[in-house]
Order: C-alpha cells, then sequence, then structure tokens
C-alpha cells in the first residue's frame, strides 16, 4: 500500500508581478497557492506518495480555487476544514541580479487557519493510518493561537505513532512582532519530532547554544549531534549555501543520524525562483527515510531536489524522482568523465 | 482657478479573473484599485476638475502601487497619509447572462484605511481651497471606528464652508454583521450635507419612512421630496433601473431640488462592468452643480455618465466630458427622428 | 458516507485559440481537459459527491498535466491507468453571431484511451464502492476496439451491481466514418443501463422507430416511453432546443420515468461556451436520481445546471449546487412577482 | 492558370487596446498590418486566387514585421518596394453598446507609401499577368502626392488592359483638411474604372447629382444607374445599413449591370470588429466578376462576405470561400423552413 | 533572377509552455510551425533568397494557420499539397539552469506528410527552377514509407541536376524503435547528395568508421575526409559544441572542402532557444555555396548564423544576413582589441 | 517644503516586443511612455521630490494615456502643454546574449513637442518656485526648432535663478542627419547649465579638446576640468563602462567639483534593461546636488541609481531612495567581509 504523508499548516496565496516587474508596473498578476506543508507534500506526491494536507480554508471562491490548486498539485484535500472568512496573501516581486525579490505579506492573522482552534479539526480520523507528518516553525511564531494549535496537533501525532517531521524556519521578525520567547516553544517541537531541519544558526540563535570550532562544518557537526542528542531526534538535516558572486551560490546538503554527519556533493546554483526550495530539500530527506535509502543516497537525493527546485517557477516543487535522480546521476556522471 | 474637489474613503485593490472565469479556472488576475472616492474623483478629472483624496495607505509595494493607480487616473495624491499595514481587497468574478457576477472581500476590516484615527489627518491643509467633498455610505458601515471618523470629517469640511456631498449607499450586510442601527448615523450625515444620493428604499429602510403613493416615481418624489425639507439638503439625486429581460435593462436618473423633481429620459443598457456606474452618476451630479447646469442638463449629463460607466472596463469611470456630451445629444437626436 | 461515482471514458486535451481569434490570427493558445466523463465528473464533485474517471493516460508530460488538470477538478485520479503514448486533441475556434464555432480533432484513434485494452483496468478494485457509473455514445464510436471495451465494463458493472448510467451522444460522421452500424451496440447499451439520456431522434435514428405523433413534445413522449418499456430503463431525460433568432435559444429539459414525462420550465439562453452543456444537464439527473429529489425538482435542477454551463467557459461545468439551485429559485421568484 | 488579382494602397500598422479598454487603461496591445487593399486582396487569396499588394514599406524591423504580416495573409509581396522611413499607424479603442469605438490616426503623411513617386514602381513587370487591380479612394484622399500616383498607375493598369476597381471610400475629413476639391479626382478614377464601390451618398456629396426619389432604394437606383452610364461603368454596388436599435443592425447588398439593379436579402448584423467589413464585400463582388457568377450570387456572396467579416477579429477577412457559401446558403435553408 | 532553393520535410506544430513552466504549470501555450526544411528556408528567404517547401499539409484550420505561418517567415507555399488529416505536434517545456528542457512528440507517424505518397507530389513542376534542395536525416527514420520517399525525391532531384543537401540528422531513439538499420538508408542518401551536414559521431556511429586519431579535430578531419572521398562528396560541414560549465558552452564550426578542413574562430553560446540552431548553421553554408564564398567566409557565416540562432525565440531562424555578419565582424573587431 | 524640480523634454510611446522576440514575431506589444525628462523626473518622484515636466502632447487618446502614465510615475502634469497631433514612437525589440538590442524610431520629427514654439509655454508661470531644470542633448540634435527652443527655455531659467541641469547624450546619428554642427549649441548649453552630465568623449567628439593622458581616467580628470573651468560649470558627472566578456560589463560613477574628481566603486552590471540608466544616475547627482550630500556620498548613491535602473524593466526609474541606499550599503557591507 502506498505509504500515506501529511503535513500541518497554513496555505497562502502568491500573487506575483509579471516579469521582472515591480507591482507598480504592471497590472497583471499571476497567482498560486503555497505553504511549507504544501510544497513538501507536493514534491512527495511527486515522488509517488500519497500526501495531504492538515488546514483550514474559508468557504469562498477564493477557498475553492485554493483547494482546486492543492488537488492539482496532488494532495488529497478531506482533511482540509472548510471555514473563516479570509486567507493569508503575499505579493511577489520578483528580484534580478543586485536587486532582491521583494515579498509584502498581508492579512496572514486573519486567516482561516491562523483562527482555527483544536476543535476544528478532526484529528482521530484525519490522522488514521498516516506514517508522517511535517510541521513547520512558521506556524509557531504566527500566533500565540497557531503555537499552541501546532504544538497539540503534534502531541496528539506522537501520541498515534505517527513519524514526526518539524522544519525550524525560525522568522525572528515574526517573533519579534509577538514579544514572544521563541526557545521553549521550539524546544517542546524538538522533543516531539524524529525528524528535524535545521542548521547551526538555529542552535545558536534560538536554543543559545555555543561552540568553540571555527570553520562551518565543524561548527555544524558540532552543535547538530549535540541537539541529536539532547532532545533524542533521529535524523536532522540542512543546508549550507556560499554566495561566490553576484549571481553565483553554491549549496550542499549535510544529514546527522547516529552521530554521524553525512554532505552532499557541492552544486552550483542557477536561480529562476529561490522561494519553496528549502522546502523540495526537506522533501528529498523525507523521501529518503521513508523509503530507507542510505545516508548518502537520502542526502545526494534530497539536495538536487533542491537545487531543482530553484530552477522551476513557483513555490511548490514540480521536479518528479526520475528528475532528481536524473541530477543526482548526471553529477556522479560528470565526476567519471 | 480651478475647482478643487475631495473624496474621503476607502482605496480596495480590484482583482479581477480574466474573462469570464471563475478563479479556479484561471491563474492569471488583473488588478487595479477602486473605492467610491477613487471613482467619483476620477470622472471628475476626467471633466477637468482638479481633485484629490483624502485617505490612508500602507507605506508598502501593494500601498506604492495604490498611490502610483490613483495618480494615473488624475487624482492628486497628497492628502493621501501613509502608515498601517493593509490594503481591502475584493476579487472579482465576471458573470454572463444569467449567471450573476461574483465579488469575495477580503481584509477590509484590517486595512490602513480603516484603523486610521481622525488624528492621522492634518484636515487644516488637505482641506484647504477644496469646494466641495464628498462621503459614501460604506464609510459608516464598515466599522465603529470608520462611522465615527466620517462623521468627524464632514463636521470639520461644514464647519470649514466645504460643500458636502454624500452616497447614502446603503449595505445592509455590512450593517447587520456590526449589530449596530444605521438609521442615526445616516441622519447625521444627511443633516451635513448639501448634496445626498438616495432612493426611496433608502428612506424607507433606512430612515423608517412610509408613503401611500403606489407608483414608483410617485413614491421617489413623495418620500425624498420629504427628505429634502426635513434635513434641509439642496440636492437629492438618484436613479431608477428597470430589468426588462435577462439582458436588457433600462435606466433613468432622477434629481430634486427646491422640492421639484425632474427625471432624465430612459437610457437602455448594454453592460459591460456594472461596479462604480453608481459613482460615475453622482460625479455627474457633482458636475452639475458646480458649474451651475440647469437641473435638466445637470440630470441628464449624470445619468448619461452613468450609462457610460456601464460600458468601461474597470470601477472608475473613464469617459471624458465630451463623450458624456457625445451620449447626451446623440439621444436628442435619436428622439427627433 | 459520501456515494461514489464514476465515468468511463476518453480524456482529451482541448486548444482554443484566444478571444474569437481563428487559429491563425493568434499564436496563443488556452488549453484544458475534457471528455463527457470528465465532464460529468466535475459536476457532481462541484455538488459534493466523490468522484473518479476511469481511463487511460500517456507516461508523458502532457498525461501529467491531463492528471493535474482533472485532480484541479475534484475527480479522483486512481483509477487513471498509464501507458500508452498518445492523447486526443481537438482545436477550438470560438464562432461570434453568424459565424459558427468550428472544431477539428487530431490523433483520438491513436490515443492511449481508445488503445486500451479490458485488461489494462483492474475493475475489481477500481468499481469497488461506486453507487453509479456514467457512458458515453462516442466511446461506442470512436473504434472497434473502444466500442467492445465500453460494452464489458458496463456489463462488469452491472454485474457488480453499480447503477448504469449511458449518454447516446450518437455522432453520425463518426460512425459513417467505421461503416458500422451503430444500432446493435446501442441496444446492447439500453439493456445494459439504468439511466439514459437520449431524444427522440435517438430513437428514429439509431433504433429506426416511427411515430403518428406531429408536435414535438407528443413525439418525445411516444417515442421514448416505448424505449423505456422495451429497454426496462428506470430513467430517460433529454432536452429540446429551439432557436428564436440568430443569437437567441431556448432550452427545455425532459424527464420520464414511470411512463410520465415532465418538462422543465423553459429557459432562454446567453450563450459563452457551448460545449459541456450538455454534460451538465445529465450530473443534474445524476444528481437528482442519487439525492432522491423529486421528478420536477430533478428536471429545473439538470436544466438550470444546463443552462448555466452555456455561460461558463470550458467543457466542464464549474457551477455549485448552490449557484445551480439560485437560477431554478430565482425563475420561480420571476415567475411569483 | 490561378487568376492574378492586385491592390495598389497604403500599409497602416493597427496597433490595439485589449479587451475594450481605453488606451490609457492597458499596457497592453495587439498588433497587426492593414489598409484596403491588404483586406480585398487577404479575402481574395482565402477564396483562391493569387494575390499582390503594390506598396512601399520602409526597411525596418517594423517594414519587415508589415512584410511578414502580409505574406502570412497569402498575398505575394514582391511587387512592395522597400524605402523610406515610416508607415502610418492607427490606435483602436474598441467601443461596447452605446460607446463608439475610436481611431487614432498618426504618422500617415509620412510613411514610405504616401511619399513613394511613382518612378519607385516598376509597373511594367508589377502588372504583368494581372487579370483586376483595385484602387481605394483614401489614396485619393491622402496627399496631392498620392493622388496623382493613384491615377497614374490607374491610367497605366487600363492601358495595359487590367479590369480597374475603385472604392470610392470618400472621408469628407481627409478631404477637407487638403482644401482640395474632390470631384474631379473622383471623375477622373470613374472613367477609368470598370467596377466602383459605391453608395448614393457619393454620388449626391462627391458628384453633386440629385435625385426626386423618396426612397432609399429607389434613390440609389436612379442615381446609380445615372453614374454608371455617364462614366460607362460596368459594375457598381455597395451596401445599405440600417440601426434598427441600439446593438441591432441590417445591411444588405445591391449591385448594378446593365442599367439593373439587385438586391441581396437583409442580414442582421452581429458585430465584433466593424473595420474592413466593406472591403470583404469588395472582395465578393470581385470574386463574383471573376469567377462570373450570376448576378444574384455574386451580391448575396459579396454581402454574405460583408457580414462574416463583421464577426471576425481584425480588419482583414478571414472567412474562406465555403465559409461564405455556408452562410449564403444557410439564409436560403432558413427561408424555406 | 533570384536563386530559387527548396526543402523537402515534415512540418511539425510547436507548442510551448509559456516561460520556464511545466505544461502542468501553465493553460497558456504559444504555438508556432516548424521543421528543418521550415527552419533552412525561413533563414534562407531571410538571406534574400526565394525558398519554398515541399511537404503535405491537412485542409483543415490547423493545416492553414501551418500555411499562413510558413509563408509569413518568407517561404512559398505553391509545393506544398493539402490532404490527410493531421499534423506532428510536439510540446516544449524549456529547461532553466541545470534543468534540462524537455520536449514530447505526439502524433507523428499520423502526420499527413509522414503518411504522404510519391504521387502526391507533382516534382516535376515543383523542381523546376529549383538550384538546391535540402533534405534531413529525420525523414529516414521516421517510417518506411517517409524512408523511400526522402530517396525517391533526392534520386528525382540528382536527375534533374539540382544541388542536393542533406543533414544527416541522426536520431538513434527513432531508429532503434523502428528496429531498422541506418546504414544503407544513409549510404544511399550520401551518394545522392553534393552537401552532407554530419560529424564524427555519425560515421562512427551510423556509417561504422574508425579513427586512429585521439584530438577532436584531428579525429573529424580524418573521418569526414574519408568519407569525402568516399561518397563524393562536394562538401561536408557540421559543428562541434563543448560544455565549459553549467552555463557556458562554446560552439565552433568546421567545413571540408577538397579534402581540407577549415574551422571558424570559437564562439561563446548564451542560450534562449537551442532548437533549430544546426538549422541556421546549415542554411549558413548553403548560402555560402550559393553565393561562392571563400571557404573561410562561409564558415565564419554559418558558424554565426548558428550563434544567433541560439538567441532568438522559436525554432525557425530570424536574423539578418546583415545581422548575421554583423556578429561576424564584431567578432573579428573583438580579436583586434 | 518640499522642493521642486522639473525637466523639459519629449514624451515619446516605447512600444516593446515581448520577451526576446523580434517584432515579426510576435503580435503583442507592451508599451509605456517615455523621454530623459519623463525618466530623471520619475526616479527623483522615488526619492520624495516633487517633480513636473514641461513639455506639450496632442490632445488624443495617445496624449491622454500619456499624461495617465507620466502621472502614475509620481510627476505633476500641469505643465504640459495640449495640442498638434502626434508623439514620437519607438519599437524596441530586446536583445540577448550577442545579439543586440534594436530601436527603431518613427515619427518624431513631426511630434507635438518637437513642433512646439516658445509661446506655447506659460514659462512664467511654470517655472515659479521650481528649484532646478533639467535638459537634455537630445532635444538639440531632433531639430532646429527643438534646437533654440531648449536654449531659449534654459536662457530663461537662468534669468529666473532656476539650477540648470544638462545631459550632453550626444548622438552623432541624429546631429549628422541634420548637417549642423553641434558644437556651438552644446558650448551655449554650457554656458548656461550648473550641472552637467558628458564623458571624455562629449569633450573631445563635441567640443574638439584633446588630451596628453593615455589612462581613462586620467583622461576624464584632464579634460573635464578644463570644460568645468572653462564654462565655468559646478558640477560634472559620468559614468565608466567596460566590458568584461559577453555578458559582464563594470560601471563606475565620477564627479568633479571644485576642480577635484571622486570616483564610486566599481560594479558589475546584470542588465535586464538597459535604457534610461544613464538617466537614473543623473536623477542620482541632482539628488545629492539637492540634498547637499557629500561628493562621496552623492557619487555612490548616483551609481548605485544607475546599477538598479539595468535591473528593472522599462525606461523610467522604479527605485527608491531606500532601495538605492540598500545597494550602497550593500556593497560597502561586502567590503568589510
Amino acid at each position: 500500500m502506498t505509504t500515506k504523508i501529511m503535513a500541518f499548516g497554513e496555505v497562502m496565496m502568491r500573487l506575483e508581478a509579471s516579469g521582472y516587474k515591480k507591482l507598480e508596473q504592471t497590472r497583471l498578476l499571476e497567482y498560486s497557492f503555497t505553504g511549507t506543508g504544501v510544497n513538501v507534500m507536493a514534491a512527495l506526491s511527486k515522488y509517488g506518495y500519497q500526501t495531504s494536507l492538515l488546514s483550514k480554508l474559508p468557504e469562498t471562491s477564493v477557498g475553492n480555487a485554493a483547494l482546486s490548486h492543492i488537488r492539482s498539485l496532488g494532495i488529497a484535500s478531506d482533511s482540509i476544514v472548510r471555514g473563516g472568512e479570509q486567507i493569508g496573501i503575499y505579493f511577489l516581486e520578483h528580484g534580478f541580479g543586485v536587486r532582491p525579490t521583494a515579498v509584502t505579506y498581508t492579512n496572514r492573522k486573519e486567516s482561516s487557519f491562523c483562527q482555527s482552534s483544536f476543535d476544528d479539526y478532526d484529528l482521530e480520523k484525519s490522522l488514521l493510518d498516516v506514517s508522517l507528518i511535517h510541521f513547520c516553525g512558521i506556524s509557531l511564531a504566527v500566533s500565540e493561537n497557531t503555537r499552541n494549535l501546532t504544538i497539540k496537533v503534534a502531541e496528539k501525532a506522537q501520541e498515534m505513532g505517527i513519524v514526526v517531521s518539524f522544519d525550524c524556519n525560525y522568522r525572528p521578525k515574526l517573533w519579534n512582532a509577538t514579544g514572544v520567547n521563541a526557545r521553549s516553544y521550539y524546544e517542546r517541537m524538538l522533543t516531539l519530532c524524529d525528524i528535524c531541519f535545521m542548521t547551526e544558526k538555529d542552535a545558536i540563535y534560538i536554543l543559545g547554544m555555543e561552540t568553540a570550532e571555527n570553520e562551518l562544518t565543524k561548527q555544524i557537526e558540532d552543535l547538530l549531534v549535540k541537539v541529536l542528542e539532547k532532545y533524542q531526534i533521529r535524523t536532522i538535516a540542512g543546508t549550507i549555501r556560499e554566495k561566490k558572486r553576484e549571481t553565483e551560490q553554491t549549496i550542499q546538503g549535510f544529514i546527522i543520524q547516529n552521530k554521524t554527519i553525512t554532505f552532499s556533493r557541492k552544486h552550483t546554483l542557477t536561480i529562476l525562483d529561490r522561494i519553496g526550495a528549502g522546502d523540495a530539500f526537506a522533501s528529498g530527506i523525507l523521501h529518503g527515510k521513508i523509503a530507507s535509502l542510505s545516508q548518502e543516497d537520502t542526502i545526494e537525493f534530497a539536495t538536487a531536489a533542491g537545487v531543482l527546485a530553484h530552477t522551476t517557477s513557483g513555490d511548490s516543487p514540480v521536479s518528479t524522482g526520475s528528475e532528481v535522480l536524473g541530477l543526482v546521476h548526471q553529477s556522479s556522471a560528470d565526476l567519471e568523465r
């Protein structure tokens, strides 16, 4: 039977100015629906898994369009509760060269999801037969309500024996706006999760940890092995980005299991659309775990998935498993020549 | 010197599905900025007046795009205060034939304008040299805050000797949502205004009036002449719509001054975009008043302006004064045959 | 539990010239995926049913896009088998006024579906828990292969106690091209089906029946009641179209059950996109049957669904149940005035 | 061998605002190339004739695009001389309902064509094997230069035994701007042409003729038979338009030969794009003449061609001969019912 | 008199997803018509030659659009036979960075061209006055029918004393699908042709040749000079591509005549649209031959034409001769600095 | 009070082919309005200044669209005179890689502006309260009329004590076409201006100066300090571009005041749209002058503004002051690492 995977989180509308225009230069916007959960599930459904989303959407034409879009990505929508009135929106103006991409959020806190309560969801039914559920740190940040909701859903999932995946996705700006200290919430999620996406920065800035190492890869190994042990996490993964020059970056993935760190080969990036690339990486790690790939194969697959997500339009990854493997092997082929 | 005219009110973003599609059928939206004030001022600037808007917009790329759009309509933006975070948005799905046009509002109460306070505005400066200021009943309905704000600005304008124009624009759905009784607020605005846009329905449903007349035109005359006298309003105007069949409507304007009602000729409508047509009618009445046209000329101009606004895209009227006159005269020509 | 409904049939790509252009006038085409089965299921999923499609699509990027589109319509894709190489395509040039809409088919016989065999499908699994399955007469016409396949699937469905629905959709052009006599195949489907969509023309031209009646409604009643009895069909339904003048048509639905015919009220049509309107009508009848509506309510709902489908873009109906009811009631409201 | 037909005249760029927008409401324009000659030749190439254009275009990317567009219409471009610097442009804003279509010309007099001289063209070579050449009255109006050029080319054509066709296309606005009296130039063309497109208005306003008849069809017959005789023209044809109401017009064609007038049946129009419809009518008459159709068949074909041209986008007719015949016969079918 | 050049081959429809989207991410496709013959002729008509295409297209609106498009490229369509029902289509999804461009073919074997027979064409008439005719190896691969057809047309052309040009365009995938050995067919074409486009890979994989050389340029010289002699070919030309890194390639052309190889300078490529670049190179060689350029000038022109074709949209080259020369000279200028 | 800045100059329509297409490859053009004055004012209004344009536009729908567009950029339109009939147009085909961008001008000399006379403008009123006025050398070149007009307006401005800014913008092609010697006109403008934009090339080719220096930066310093002294100019500024390879350029700004030259840091360019970048640089210098920034801060701001203008669509700069500062500081941040 196909493995069932779920994500819990917000669905947002993405409204982007065409080409490389600023909003004021165009009267046409292209739209789609997104969110960490949507993106990770979209990628996993491309790899052949049965995926679904646990969220809440308004009963309006905008909510209907969101539902239609989510389904088109191959994600089941039966666990999406309907109600409330609004959906978070973000406006996207693509940058070019030295000009950065600009994002304007609107209406996030008033969204159906952000105002949903634990009782809105029928978890017994929704989580039935689910093997793995993915959470995102942004849900912790948005509001007091989603903060508590996220933890309660994660607790319920753990209780039901479901593998819990958590992407730290720490956004200082959102936390500062709330005036709440992020640490205790993150620590709760870390004890609940089996798979965690984080970097050395999260260990330092959220958990207040320190390291005596100087080199970046050493810092990562030192800090995150400690995190792995302290919070009894089975897998920690993340990426290292380096900016080479104006238009050239490199990306390298790492994965830690059983206190051992493995790095992927380093890819040079060509960026079409940066947003959602971290979610593609996460989806690759989850695939590696569920399909019981080796630690090496897992990190190569996940990093290649992340790299490809920079070369496709939209937040949600659209590369199939065989396209990702194509990049994994092309590279090794390149090395063999 | 050119006459300065101002409107006070909300700026909203209009996001419309292309063609006659529903949101879920397209990924492209066309956007513009609108609002009663924007629309009435846009029309008046087409007739050659110096117009400006008193409102509040966020300091974001969306706010910048709104500003740019408003200026492109010929409306001065110096009285638009910047601040807050959001802007109201409405999604538009154009109907076709028997299928009605559908509108989905989002984020209205959280908009910069709806959360603005009296002190945000420098009325002494903004209202300087202004001859006429236009208000809309929707501002009364949206929230407690805008309700009081609108009345205070109208009071200030009256105090400064500025002609006050008020369009009732009664939206029962919005009022019911607030649980507040509309009547006292409307009565306050009626005592403040010199020019009022309303119909017999407003007299009955808002003011609780009654009439013994049976025929519609008689009811209008009976009720609205009473309103004119009771609230000491100089001019009341409005339109009568009749649906002939599926795709055919007629529209006829009326104006009441000195207890005398004058009707325009009846136009048959061909509708491209219905939204904003009432604002075009209002702009025509205001033009007639400022330019001291005769009662007949005023109502013919205003009704023709309203008719033309049904034949142009977007909320904001784009017909010039000479285009409106073209329709006024074409019709009389038609009658002569 | 939600009722499960299925359709068996071809998925085609629709490529349409923008606006009212001919192909040679534009370089932009809008595309979607369609087919009788897709359309009827799309409509039923809008009314809240769990729907799915039994078909075959190639494992190419075009097949993937078809799958994504079908899911976006709310139709489950688990019973869609992958394989073969091609998909039927039709080019659409929208007519205007007296200029008719033009359709150019390509590549139909070579499609994955039209070349699929009975063994490609796992009917035991796909038909499990299905309450009703819908077939279309076009599948009988396209090729010898689909002809036999359709009948075998219908037999299997009947065997499993599933309600069988059949839309005659008689296309003389396709049948003439094959040189095969349609009658015996249609007779086989009539004995297998519980619900049948047909008109007096089908009885005359396919089944070779005759009537002594002169008036159209009498002819329909006479002929189709005989069909109902002869083939032991529970429900027969269809529509009557009348062309009033260049741009005005009327449509009226009828339904026959227990030898009794009921007519809907007559609607005047405004046509945006004619294709798929018959499928919307069929979906309305199926809804009436499953939801056990009265014969009157069923035919009013179905006819209104068909009318609305003329006012929306694309082949697949997109009106919700409440939008259809809106039109049903608006009309009765109109009558009451 | 296929008959060779040619037109002499200006090529203009048409830049149209998308949808029913005014220029200021959009930033997207669709463009094409047009002109009476282009339009008449495009239609005739659709009917299977070998057509070409005698004109002059600049050697710029705009000129290249014009050439490419003209060829795409099936018109040979070997007689188009290259040189000069500019091309006439017109901006088109589509009207809707009571709002008229608006056209803004620019740069016409400075165009390569309008500044071309007789010596630019190699008439011996270009006119070789040509059976018929079409001229347009606008060429007479634009400038002194084109006025003389047109007459010289027509004289040369007559000299070479080529059938000369001339569409009066009288534009008072253009003539008034020049201060030149149109009559003598028109009279010269009338003596040169074999086929002439004109109406009773042309006889009255250009040629200063009078009639004692009251009814329109009688006036046409009276005046144009006189013109036929006076200038020794073989065929005169034209159309009669009647505006029924806001959105409904009728059109009826007439043709005069051997002092006999024949009228086509009256068509009711649905207008998508009015421009170029007269050219489609002219092309139908020319086809009737070249193919030696009967007077009745010629005027029915030409009028149907004109009607269809109202239902297609763009100036240039795109209906094939069989599509025109479809409308001719559909109508007679309609009459038989 | 202008030299007449012809190509024999298939016309395909190219349907491309907008921007860098995958099919499933968009509902808009841009389309054009293409094929090796179309592309080479389009380029040559840009250099001022009289070009035409020998092919077959269906009598449908799609066939009409193809004809119109081909003419717009400056290619004469008189030798295009009409008939059959279909046209090959390919779907294009543009790659970005490390993500490769993806092409999905459909309906190729069923196309009018691929099912056309020798008798469909009137070669005596079509080939009259033609100086050179171009063939493509893909025609050999598609089906038994086109294989034989191509050879028969080439034989006829040789018989009539027309220069025969042949581009090997070896596609192992297509050949493997047929199970036919390519060698004998290629050998036949090599004996028929005067100009051949091939690389060292073709000599090795198609003709089974071997070389003792190690360096690529030496291998090319060794193998292709042998081919030149063995098959009595006057000119062999081809290109060498090197991938420098992710987004950087170089391209260099070579030409062999009289046993002498000449290389062009090496260009660094910036790729907008790779498809059709080989055809632009071929057109440059043909131009060099017809215009009797020196071997050096020929290979510089052809390589520059190929480089420019990477920088323009669409399969068909659109650069003029002077634009190609611009790049030829700019580069030498660059070297002088 | 906000500083008032004005520009005098032509408004042109820019019509660009979509994507990287040539005109003949598309039927869609995007349009905007531009001109040196428009661009410099647009940028300055983004930095918070009150800007306006002194120009002339026709009273047509094209002129209205221009006015609307100019206002949308935040530029006041009260000093734009209406009249005349035409507007200059340029067609833009974006280059890609080695393929250069192509521009085709049309109709320039016949534009309302180019045919406007000194008396068309009410300079007393328009220049009132203006602190600075910007001129462009292209106005000197276009025609005798604009040549004299520009100088008269500059003289009037100087007379009224307004700071005069002048961008040499020397276009040899335009001057050669007129056959007039540019030098005396430029010398007159140099004596009138306080701020001048020029490079060493202008000194050499326009003013006929010479230098003994070999290195470019030395040549600039040598020549332009002499110009500064000779013509009593307070500030001279310009940029140095270096082409590194195919797709990489660097740009560096310089400013000369009190005989001292200051260079900005060198930026590496990524080019989206080159046109208008020089105007962005000029706007930055003007901002530095008006806001009394240091010489270093001024040149860094101006160069960063120029760099950003290469990364945005359209001629008119759209970056805000804080976005420009973002690039200024990011770079210094980059240096600190």
